[in-house]
């Protein structure tokens, strides 16, 4: 497996969010299930992991899940609101915020366990589990919904620096919990999610965000890849998190990514932008990634970031067997 | 001025969008009264240009308006609503969509040249013109809106360059024609904004938006800044498209961007999220980055990005006075 640092002989390929809306029998699925509801019900959460395998054909199948879900299963009043993401009803503003937060716990996590497993029995290719990283979620939780520069939670942060390492702590205990969840269902490796942590400066991700990153990732002993987008500036500092693979974002060239993190498996870096450019700008683009993936330990192939749900997924299915073939 | 590179004796300080709504007077000001008329009203304009000056005592006023306003006179359907920022009603999709826009010209922009004159007739210091990059105001004609990744934007970058071409050039020239109204009318510096040119790759970057940046910054001969956030992978390129400053995020620390564009003078960096942090971090951060500064032939304080609605004005009038000390 590309996870261990050797390269297999054919290019391993899958994409973030590739169960979801751009696949008609995942909107056909979900019809009126709401999305943390669709996460705990365990067959709907193995069908639309299976989903994607069987239509495109990729090399690895994503629990279907959100990174919501383990606050949800704290007790944490999360929705998803389509067209927004998630709301958290008592965004967390204050120490004492954080001390209420403090105690809960996952105490029924097996809904998860049993989504794996089924996946698992089902399909010949591993399954990949996630969670947010403590900052991405701590960033929800201050700021109660999705921001551009998170400027309420990089204010606590810098503001209140007991509670933000109380809270952090946390989040990477609930986030581990996650992934642990996830690993006994038989999940063959795991990706630690960090959203937002590009908006962070490296001083800040290394004092700030890194340390419960680390934590989160400690979690498990399966292979695990660490996520950023536009986290070019961080790479390093999100690599010694602990991981064997680092999954780099669509602006940075996988040679100069190579170069700068020699032990690192790369994965990703195809520009979602392309799957809706047309085929031979899609194609010529994809082989320039491939090509400049060669110079890493092993490349899976990926996109820089989640597949649009507007993608049309006859694109996606021509660009796994072009990378098939590369 | 700090802007020949020479080091005044005091540190000269400004901030972006110090005129808003974070000061009472302006939205005493401004009620009722739409965005874009605002902008449009020379009187107002002026009155809100010199706002920030009165009572923070900042060495530089920017011209009060919106990187919307030369779409708005070329005749573009453009609104700017409270809560969202720019909508454009048509969004441009196709190359026939650019052709139809690449006929339409600023008429008559003297609103502009004269509220710049009223503003510098009440003024001891310099007033600062500005302008969106022609990447950023295209990125705004297609998706029709603000976006995180602006992917409608960047496929249609991908999939049509020759009618990203026609688009671009429009976009520069709309862009430099608006500087040389501020120019007019005694701007004594223009700032090109390119707030969303951190979602390219340098490659893309060098591709599809640099060039018409020069050309939009080519209308002008006073002093010229160039403006980004998230784009710490794009300094060196962002220099080459003639300018003498770079406004360089809170991402990247001064003494890093010193050594990586040392013909530069640098501006801003203090991280907007210290302002609602408390005085003793915000005053520790702002020695740090002006330190730091110190680097740079010449160092403009100012935030790394505008000032938020939110903030204590207070604590802007005690920031500037703290930085006039250092």
């Amino acid at each position: 497996m590309a996870l261990s640092g050797s390269r297999p002989e054919r290019l391993p390929v899958w994409f973030m969010r590739q169960a979801g809306r751009s696949l008609p029998e995942y909107r056909k699925a979900r019809q009126g299930v709401a999305m943390l509801d669709a996460c705990l019900t365990p067959e709907l959460a193995a069908e639309l992991t299976c989903q994607p395998v069987w239509r495109h054909g990729v090399d690895a199948a994503v629990f279907f899940s959100d990174i919501m879900v383990p606050l949800a299963l704290a007790g944490v009043d999360v929705t998803i609101e389509p067209g927004i993401g998630p709301v958290i009803a008592h965004p967390v503003r204050s120490a004492d915020d954080v001390a209420a937060l403090a105690s809960r716990r996952i105490t029924d996590g097996s809904a998860i366990t049993a989504a794996v497993r089924m996946a698992v029995a089902e399909l010949d290719v591993p399954i990949i589990g996630f969670a947010g990283a403590p900052f991405t979620l701590a960033a929800y939780l201050v700021e109660g919904r999705g921001s551009r520069d998170h400027l309420a939670a990089r204010s606590f942060m810098h503001a209140e620096p007991a509670a933000w390492d109380c809270l952090l702590t946390w989040c990477a205990r609930i986030s581990g919990e996650f992934l642990r969840l996830q690993a006994a269902g038989g999940a063959a490796a795991v990706q630690l999610f960090d959203s937002w942590a590009g908006v962070l400066s490296l001083q800040d991700y290394m004092a700030h965000a890194a340390p419960y990153s680390r934590l989160a990732l400690q979690a498990v002993d399966v292979p695990r890849i660490h996520f950023g987008t536009g986290t070019g500036h961080l790479l390093e500092a999100m690599f010694e998190c602990g991981c064997q693979a680092l999954s780099i974002d669509y602006r940075t060239p996988l040679n100069e990514a190579a170069r700068r993190v020699p032990g690192a498996v790369l994965q990703g870096n195809i520009d979602p932008a392309f799957l809706a450019a047309g085929w031979s700008a899609l194609e010529a683009h994809t082989r320039d990634v491939v090509a400049r993936g060669r110079n890493a330990p092993a490349h899976i192939v990926g996109l820089g970031h989640g597949v649009p749900p507007q993608t049309d997924p006859a694109v996606l299915t021509d660009l796994v067997s072009l990378i098939h073939e590369l």
